[in-house]
């Protein structure tokens, strides 16, 4: 299919819907739908929570409402129409019933009930239907919900915040207000925009922190996760209580998980490897549990681990202008290198003042 | 006087001038000179070396060998023109006998010998004489003579270069290759527009440098500073023969020296301040010895030290995208603080990309 400048606005249009519609659509995709007659858009609409609405449906129940037909448009959506009876009826057949004329898609659905009979479907029926317009744009979008499809693990964002010599905190402990407002303001977004916070029973017994979306509406609270594989934290830490926490663990002794379990938090028992928690295993337990996208807040040995083991997909780092010298805690702890060029590759994709810190966009290279 | 645009334009190519004598007119200020007449640059000059001419006479030679004369112009001069016999006759006189209008100086010559006196022996001679159009610029551009006559030493700047968590070297010592090719020019030009750059011996016995100006053309090579309070360097080593280096160490020991004196290296003996080498005396024996601008490439024991003594004025930290692990060599050391109250706060004055790396330039706050 030849696609033209109208096409791409319109998907980009799409996309625009799908990006705010990712969080709440969790584990589904959330997806966008824009449809357009006649060079004018009469309908549009994004995925709803779980067991309600697809993008499709939305953006034709606008149309509806707009007191407008879909007969005849063309439906631009952010990922291929689903085909399967779900927890919804299949999205092809409802655009076929209603008489859509042309679908764009930027990508087929990888989702092994759908992985392009969507398109089959439509196609069978007449439509002009196709996948492929902005599939970059929307494998970034979609990215949560491909890479649990497709690696069966979430996608993982870690956020760091030091000063400029790469500092998190100091020997005594003391952490709190690195970085200025903005930046914690853009942490909190952050948050509201991830599935699930990581952290480790480091960060717990440290800081103690609840790891709450606060000050930024948040429909619900992220779950939060906590690894601490050889049972250190207290079960009265300010993280558990609240629903929606996760104790990860390598202690499998129902006795000592019970206080857990009081305060509401659901034990994951994982196996070790190589003596420590099974991080791999963590993530795609992870993935099972519907988490899509997963933010890592948490100590340099966590970090480090997760970095080092290449279950980082991308890393959020604020710089604060200040210096807090070689005597306090660091980023990443590894192993000493031996050589520079077994150093962690970083891209920087993007650099921005966020208040007085700096916030830097890096992507781990292979 | 009030000043019109056409003096801000004609100020400001004397700043641009005066920006490209700096180095070269060390420990004298490097000064730009523009002589306009009728809207019509009729002759511009910068200071030349030592003893050769000041920015006013390169300008009034540059203008008779253009066929003109200065008479009647106006000299637009970075710096109050000087008064007193010196290594060359007083500019002021000169400007004078030469018939000029009108004299516009960014701002008064602090030096002892000249503080005003420049402005009143022209006002003297009934010529319209003023100093403090674009002040904060001529300052800026004046910083490393100004710092000398005024606070009796260099103006400071430390360059590090370290990984993105702040890592400049591994505890092996491998240590080269940070940062990228075009970081590392930006450095060549950087040690080219200073007077000295300063090291300490643990970089001298770790990576043996030369500390020299390379891929870039400079005129003369800065002095090359090592501090060795304990005498822990080799004579042999890479720094210190060729000239123009100097060994500051608290050994007072001639037998001791004199294997660096054969090298051609020359002493500069100091005092302790708490068990350590007196950093501000070693500042202001530079600053006696003429030395305007100095850059510190250095290690995190006398980066830190300097920092923490207020001795440094402005931080090029070269970042590279990269991680080496919490078990590597950081770039400020200090004792642990114990609260993050007492963090060394700075100022972004500049973010820049230079290849793959990013470049900022940073003002410690008091």
């Amino acid at each position: 299919m030849d696609y033209s400048a109208d096409d791409h606005l319109y998907m980009q249009r799409a996309l625009r819907l799908a990006e705010g519609a990712t969080r709440r659509a969790a584990p589904n995709p959330g997806v966008g739908c824009v449809l357009v007659r006649e060079g004018k858009v009469i309908g549009e609409g994004a995925t709803l929570a779980v067991g309600s609405d697809h993008a499709e449906i939305q953006a034709i129940k606008d149309c509806l409402a707009r007191g407008d037909s879909p007969r005849g448009a063309t439906a631009y959506v952010t990922l291929e129409p689903c085909s399967h009876h779900g927890r919804t009826p299949p999205c092809a057949e409802r655009l076929i019933a209603e008489g859509i004329d042309r679908v764009v898609a930027a990508m087929v659905d990888p989702y092994h009930e759908v992985a392009g009979r969507g398109i089959a479907m439509l196609q069978a029926a007449g439509i002009s239907a196709a996948a492929g317009l902005m599939e970059p744009e929307a494998r970034r979008v979609h990215r949560g919900f491909l890479s649990r499809v497709e690696r069966g693990r979430p996608w993982v964002i870690l956020k760091a915040a030091a000063t400029l010599d790469g500092k998190t905190a100091l020997l005594n402990g003391s952490s709190k207000w690195i970085t200025g407002p903005q930046a914690r303001l853009d942490v909190q977004r952050l948050r509201a925009a991830h599935c699930a916070i990581l952290t480790g029973s480091g960060t717990v017994l440290a800081d103690d922190p609840q790891l709450t979306v606060r000050e930024v509406p948040v429909a619900v609270q992220p779950w939060r996760v906590v690894l601490d594989g050889d049972l250190r934290t207290d079960p009265s830490s300010r993280i558990y209580p609240g629903g929606r926490s996760v104790l990860a663990t390598c202690v499998d002794d129902e006795a000592r998980l019970a206080a857990f379990r009081a305060q509401g938090v659901e034990p994951l028992i994982l196996g070790r490897r190589g003596g420590k928690a099974d991080l791999a295993a963590l993530l795609s337990r992870l993935g099972e549990r519907g988490i899509n996208e997963l933010m890592v807040e948490a100590g340099a040995g966590l970090n480090g681990a997760l970095l080092r083991a290449g279950l980082v997909d991308e890393i959020v780092l604020y710089l604060a202008p200040a210096l807090a010298g070689d005597a306090a805690c660091g980023l990443f702890s590894w192993p000493a290198l031996e050589d520079l060029a077994d150093k962690t590759r970083l891209e920087i994709v993007d650099v921005a003042k966020v208040g007085g810190d700096l916030r830097l966009n890096l992507r781990p290279q292979a």
